[in-house]
């Protein structure tokens, strides 16, 4: 076999036309050594990298694949839109259906306003929080990741001190924090923004306390602020109403996309009868926002997740991983903490700063045919089945084996 | 026949889960009366409406559709990626190929970033000027259309001072006003953003004076900004190598999207070796950037609007389009002008600043199955052939005869 890759072959061309060779959050170079970059095909919760190598995938193209790859009932309603027509002159009638869809199974929507990245749906809620306020601020979280537009890329290369100027921190989970922030904005706050957990990459996930979640809720109203739910990365895994529902605290705003379409490019905004008319007077558009094929997939695929139980079927699949790596670890002698919701879960190594081990573990789990991620969190989807865990877990087991020859037991 | 169309029904369950019933650039309700807001069917250059009306459509999407809808070549090569894969772990060898198509027919190129929106493409484009200069301020033309984000979009509703406070503006087409401008920014000019002509809507559009291109070039050259060239509205129409590349003046960055997959959502950035460095520093990215299917689509498309020379076949049908109209406008007895290239027309009747005209032409033509707008440009599509323009020259005339009818001859 030829030293030289399909991968690596496709790296040396790509270099030449695209800054880097790559860019963004599938940039494979920023991820552990021996990461493939280009991908060929994808089928259920299996991906086949440029070489031919299959992977059970547990990142799910960080989280929009959640029916499994090739959804013959998503496929199906996209072919379906497809062979009547896409990007037209308006939107077919599959976007009032879509609409009608989600503020059915949304208890905190009364409308719904499409887009297609993340980023446009966290960038539009808070248009609509300050055409509704008349006010400039917005507190977020430190160290959240609403998307990758000036006024929030993790990286400041590009940006200007002006596009940020209108955030203020919080530290998530802290409640005092949050009322000092919003006291620092001197009645100005336009919007608090907030993921429903803490998924920040390179640290351990952290879910919301309720009582932080109930108590942001009650800050929002009290000075007239809306409170928007970040819920890109985790809508429809844990609860198809919002992720914030069980709780019973209820956003004025939520940002939605990744899952929503099992893969096609769709994005969404739901608010409250109150900020319908705020949201009427923004002018957001896009050239492809109100193309019908992505609304058809969407509308299948929450239909689908819906009449399946989606998140209890992740929630079986997470929990049977999360107890079968807890398992493994004991055995082999690490302490490891799994942290986040099983059906977003993420695995760290005590005492592991540097992320040594969790560079190194990631990358015997790709050598035994599991893609999962050294430092952001992974995704499991509804076609992960009891079997396709357990190979799962097969491939974490020996990449255990390969951990405890290098760094000895803890 | 009932009043009530399946237009106007879907339109009233639309208000119900749609702040307005409908947003942005495809909201009906901001043309002129009688225009349909939802759309069921595409084949080639004509669309169908809720209520089964054919149109002869000369918007083409707004800008999206180029080789025409459903194009076999097109589908094809989007079917084909489909079937194996287009959300994935990492981006297709498509991408690669992609790239490599757009940096051998751009002069300008020398390499590529992907995205979805035209306002992505934008933004990142000034991004990338920021990170290689350090530097904070972009000169806009005035009126110029750039996106829908809150640094650009034409509402300042939602948006809040500090998103706004980097962009100085100058007069398109007056380079003493460009240059003064630039003096305003005191040194601190990252670029200089421009529209290949003046395709702001409500007004006749303006051709680029040769001597304004190259004056903006040295300009940028002059002062260390990089010259950013939006062709997100015109790209693929005039010149596949670039709307400025018969004028010989070359960018250091342009943003294209809308036509580029025919439809299918993705934008790009362009950009000199020079700023490749710059550009590998940015964290830009969105859940939906490197899709496959999309990428597979405008790999076809650009290559067949290659094969077939696509400007050509657009310039011919929208010059049959303009000298119809101009004889039929001086046989019923009206001044009208038609600005822009013929491939992205416009029309417009003398004294009409109130556009009561214009709009009661548009509707006039859209009650005989020709779809144009009132206030914003038109666009041509490869798939009008001289018996399509010759239908939708049938329509105009009885527009034309209704116009006379209810304002008399100029």
């Amino acid at each position: 076999m030829s030293e030289t890759t399909s991968d690596a072959a496709l790296r040396e061309r790509a270099a030449k036309v695209i800054p880097g060779g790559m860019y963004g959050h599938l940039n494979a170079a920023i991820f552990a050594p021996g990461y493939p970059q280009f991908f060929v095909r994808g089928e259920g919760c299996r991906q086949w990298d440029a070489d031919g190598r299959e992977y059970v995938d547990l990142m799910c193209s960080w989280g929009p694949v959640i029916l499994g790859h090739r959804h013959p009932r998503v496929e199906q309603a996209a072919a379906a839109q497809r062979a009547a027509g896409d990007c037209l002159n308006g939107p077919g009638p599959v976007m009032v259906e879509l609409a009608e869809l989600m503020v059915d199974l949304i208890p905190s929507a009364d409308w719904v306003m499409f887009s297609k990245n993340g980023t446009d749906a966290t960038t539009q809620a808070l248009m609509v929080a300050r055409a509704a306020t008349g006010r400039t601020k917005v507190l977020v979280a430190h160290g959240a990741y609403h998307g990758a537009d000036p006024w929030c890329t993790p990286s400041l290369s590009g940006t200007t001190p002006n596009e940020r100027a209108d955030l203020i921190e919080y530290p998530y989970n802290d409640l005092a924090g949050a009322e000092e922030a919003a006291a620092r904005a001197e009645g100005d706050v336009a919007a608090i923004i907030v993921t429903p957990f803490k998924h920040d990459s390179f640290e351990d996930q952290e879910m919301v306390d309720p009582v932080f979640a109930r108590g942001v809720r009650a800050l929002a109203d009290r000075i007239g602020a809306a409170l928007v739910i970040d819920d890109v990365r985790a809508g429809f895994r844990l609860d198809l109403r919002g992720t914030w529902e069980p709780y019973g605290v209820r956003p004025d705003l939520t940002a939605w996309s990744k899952a929503m379409a099992n893969g096609y490019a769709i994005a969404a905004v739901t608010g409250v009868d109150a900020l319908r008319g705020p949201a009427q007077t923004l002018y957001s558009t896009g050239s492809f926002w109100f193309s019908a094929v992505p609304m058809a997939a969407a509308r299948a695929t929450i239909e689908t997740l819906r009449e399946i139980d989606g998140p209890a079927l992740m929630e079986r699949a997470g929990t049977r991983l999360r107890e079968g790596l807890a398992a493994q670890a004991a055995a082999h002698g690490f302490t490891i903490r799994q942290t986040g919701p099983v059906q977003i879960p993420w695995l760290s190594f005590a005492g592991d700063a540097t992320l040594d081990k969790g560079m190194y573990f990631s990358a015997a789990c790709l050598r035994e045919g599991v893609y999962l991620h050294p430092w952001h969190n992974w995704f499991l989807s509804a076609a992960h089945t009891d079997a396709d865990i357990d190979r799962a877990l097969a491939g974490t087991d020996a990449a255990f084996t390969a951990l405890r020859a290098k760094f000895g037991a803890d």
